[in-house]
C-alpha cells in the first residue's frame, strides 16, 4: 500500500486527528458522573462560544477561509490551487450544538468529519476543482430556542434572518443578543443555493447499520413528519365515589388510542412500509392526581415514513380510532396538526457517490431511510443533497451512552472525502 | 300539621336557616369568576379563620358551650335541660376546610347541619339525655398540609397533637403556627372514644341517590382504599430513527395496564362486588417529548372497595397485568404499595337510627357504600358511627359546580336531628 493506501485506495482518513478534534470538542459542556460522555451545548452559551471559537481554529489551521454568516452559521472554504474560486462549491457539514444531555458524536461528527474529509484530500494531494465549504449550521436541535434546523432554514431562505434572530430562549434572550454575547452574530447569509452539492455525514441514531454489521449508511430518503396534538376530554370525577359505570374516564380512552396508533404502525411496516414509525411521545393528564378520574389528556403524535401516502394513512388511523373511542365511550376528542415536513429524497447523484465511495472504500454500502431530522432535509430543497450513516451503538442518541467506534468514525471520513473528491470533478 | 309537622312528624329542620348559614359561609374564600359557587378555604388561612369564627358565632347563638383543642379541631356542646352532663355524648359533625377550588357543601353541610339538627331538637323542645357535641375537624381535606382527616385522626389517638401540629405546608410553615396566625390553637385533645356515637352528614359526591331519585342515602360501609405506584421501565429512543420493532415503549406498555386495571374493575363490578372502583389517576411521562419514545412511565393507581378481599383481587389484577406486559414487551415493572386504609363498616345502631329516622321524614333511605373517605372513617375505629349522604347534582363535588338542593340539605339535617334524638334516649 501507498502512503494512503487501504483496501488499495487511495486516500484514508486519519483517525487520531478526527478522534483528537472529536474529543476536545466533546469537552466544552462535558457533563460529569453520566455514564458515557455527554455534553450540553446550547446556542450562544460559553460551552458553544468556546467549541466554535476552537471549530474556527482548526478551519484556519487547515487552510480553510472562515466566514460567520448573521445568524452565525460558520463556513470554512478550501480553495485548492487547481479550483475556480468562482465555480459552485461542495458543501458538507452538521452542527456543533447538542440536546440537553446529548452526546459527542450527533453534530460534531459531521463537522469534523467534513474537515477531516478536507484535510485527507490535502494530505493526498487532491486538488478538487471547486471550492470545497464544511459547514457548521446553528441551532440544529433546537435546544435553545425552540426551533430545530434554524441555521439551515436561514441559508435556504425558508426565514429571514431577522425572524430566526428575533426568537428567544426561556428567559427571553433573543438569539441575537445570545449570538453577540459569544462573538457569533455575523453578516450576510450563507446561501445554500449557491451550493453545487451537499453531504452530511451524520451518526445514524438507529440500529440497522449495527443488525447489518456494516459500517456505512447512504441514506436513500429522510423521513416526512407530522405531529398532531389529540385532546381528549372526558369528566374529572371523585376516584372513590365515582362508580365504574358513572366515568368518563379520559386516561382511559386516550390509553385505547396509543394502542391503537401502535397497532396501526406495527401494520403498515408489516404490510406496507418497514419506514414507518408513530409515537405518542407525550402525555399530558389533568387533574393528574391519583384520586381523581382524568378528565382530560392531551397526546403528542409524532408520525414518520418516506412516503407521505405512509403518512397521511398513520394520520388517518389516528383519526379513526378517535372517532371510534368517541363512540364506545362518554369522551370527545379533537385533533390538531400544527406540523408537516414532506418527505425529502436524496439526490442521485449525490447517493451515488457516495455509494460509489463506499464501495472503494471497502464497505458495501447499506441503503436506508433516515428517521430522524437533518440540516440536509433542508438543504435538500435548494440543491443536490446526500447524507451519510456512520453506526450508532445499540442505536443509541440524544443520550450520553451515544458511540461510535473511532474506526467507523475515520471510515466515514474516508467515505466522505472520496464522495467529494467525484462530486468536485 | 303543627308547628314542627311534615308528614306527620314531630319536628323539621328550618330550610332558610340553614341555607343562610351555608350561603354566609360560602362567601370565605369564595371564588370569583367560576361556574358554581366556589371556594378555597385552606387551613389557617384567613378564609378559615373568618368561617371558624363565624361558626363559634352560630354555636354561641344556639346555646353551644364551645372549645378549641390543640390542633384546631372547634366542639359546640349542647346539654339539655334534661341531660345528665356527664353522659357520653353523641356527637355530628364535619369539616369547613374546602380542597382547593373546592365547592360550598363538602363539609360546611355536616357542620352546619349538624347545628340545625341540635336547633331543630331544641325547637321541637326535644330534650336528649345525653350531651350533644357538634364537631368541626381540623384539615380534614389535607389541601395545605397533605394529610387528610388530620383533626379526626389525633382525635381517635391514632397521631399525636404534636406530630399533627408539626406538619408543614409547602413554603414550611408549620400547622400549630398557622393555627396560632389564626386564633384556633387551642387546648387539650378532643377524644372521639368518648362519645357514645358519632354521625356524619356529607354531600354523595357520586350519583346513586339521584338515579335512584331519592333524598337520604345511609352508608353501611366506606371503602377501604389502596395506592399504588406502578412504574414502567422500557428505553427512551429517537421517535424518528428507532423502528417499531426495536421499541421499548413504556407508554404503550403502560396503557396495556390502564385497560387492563379497567377490565378487571368492570368485571369486579359485574361478577362480585359492585362499589369496586380502580382508577389510574396520574401519569409521569419521561422524557415526555413528542419525538421521543417514552422510556418511562409511573402510574398512581387508586383502588377501593368495601370489602378488603374485593381490593386484594384487583391488586393481583394490576400485579398480573404488569407481568404480563414484562413478558409481551422489553419492559420492566415495579409497584409500590404505600397506603392502605381498611374498609369501615358504619355501626348497625348508627344505619338503623339513620334508617329509621328517614322512614320517620318520609323517605325510603337508600342503603349505599361511600366511596369517598371521611372523617367519620377515622371515629369508627374507637366508636360506633354513622354517615348519611344528601344528593348531588350530577354526582359532582371537590368542584364550584358541587350542588345539593336546599330542601334536601333541610331533608337530611331533619333526618339527623331525628336520629341524634334516637341515639340519645
Amino acid at each position: 500500500m501507498g502512503p494512503y493506501g487501504y483496501l488499495g485506495k487511495s486516500m484514508q482518513a486519519t483517525q487520531e486527528r478526527l478522534r483528537r478534534d472529536l474529543e476536545e470538542n466533546a469537552e466544552f459542556g462535558a457533563l460529569e458522573d453520566v455514564d458515557g460522555h455527554g455534553r450540553t451545548v446550547l446556542t450562544g452559551t460559553d460551552a458553544n462560544r468556546d467549541a466554535r471559537e476552537r471549530l474556527v481554529d482548526r478551519f484556519e489551521d487547515a487552510g480553510l477561509c472562515v466566514t460567520v454568516d448573521s445568524v452565525g452559521t460558520i463556513v470554512g472554504r478550501w480553495i485548492s490551487e487547481s479550483a475556480d474560486p468562482s465555480a459552485a462549491p461542495i458543501a458538507t457539514g452538521s452542527h456543533l450544538d447538542s440536546v440537553p444531555s446529548g452526546g459527542i458524536f450527533d453534530g460534531p461528527l459531521g463537522v469534523y468529519g467534513g474537515l477531516e474529509a478536507v484535510r485527507t484530500l490535502q494530505d493526498a494531494g487532491c486538488e478538487p476543482g471547486r471550492p470545497i465549504d464544511v459547514v457548521c449550521f446553528t441551532e440544529e436541535e433546537g435546544g435553545r430556542f425552540g426551533n430545530g434546523l434554524l441555521g439551515s432554514s436561514v441559508a435556504i431562505g425558508d426565514r429571514s434572518p431577522a425572524d430566526a434572530l428575533a426568537f428567544e430562549d426561556e428567559s427571553g434572550i433573543p438569539l441575537e443578543l445570545a449570538l453577540e454575547q459569544i462573538g457569533f452574530r455575523g453578516d450576510g447569509v450563507t446561501d445554500a443555493s449557491e451550493w453545487d452539492a451537499f453531504l452530511e455525514l451524520h451518526v445514524e441514531q438507529g440500529q440497522q447499520l449495527e443488525q447489518h454489521g456494516d459500517a456505512v449508511g447512504v441514506v436513500s430518503t429522510i423521513s416526512g413528519i407530522t405531529h398532531c396534538y389529540l385532546d381528549v376530554s372526558g369528566e374529572a370525577d371523585h376516584a372513590g365515589s365515582t362508580s365504574m359505570r358513572d366515568r368518563a374516564d379520559a386516561l382511559a380512552a386516550a390509553s385505547e388510542i396509543v394502542l391503537k396508533l401502535e397497532d396501526g404502525a406495527k401494520e403498515q411496516v408489516r404490510e406496507r412500509s418497514t419506514s414507518a414509525v408513530a409515537t405518542v411521545g407525550q402525555v399530558e393528564v389533568t387533574p393528574n392526581a391519583t384520586n381523581v378520574v382524568p378528565g382530560a389528556v392531551r397526546l403528542g403524535v409524532d408520525i414518520r415514513d418516506v412516503s407521505a401516502d405512509s403518512i397521511e394513512r398513520l394520520v388517518s388511523r389516528l383519526e379513526a380510532s378517535a372517532r371510534r373511542v368517541e363512540h364506545q365511550r362518554p369522551v370527545e376528542t379533537t385533533i390538531e396538526r400544527p406540523y408537516d415536513v414532506a418527505p425529502a429524497p436524496m439526490a442521485p447523484r449525490c447517493r451515488d457517490a457516495l455509494e460509489s465511495a463506499s464501495t472503494s472504500v471497502g464497505f458495501e454500502p447499506i441503503s436506508m431511510h433516515s428517521g430522524a431530522v437533518h440540516d440536509t432535509m433542508n438543504v435538500a430543497k435548494v440543491t443536490d443533497a446526500g447524507l451519510l450513516f456512520a453506526p450508532s451503538v445499540d442505536g443509541i442518541s440524544h443520550n450520553p451512552k451515544e458511540w461510535t467506534d473511532w474506526e467507523d468514525c475515520a471510515t466515514a471520513a474516508t467515505v466522505l472525502a472520496e464522495a467529494i473528491e467525484d462530486l468536485a470533478a
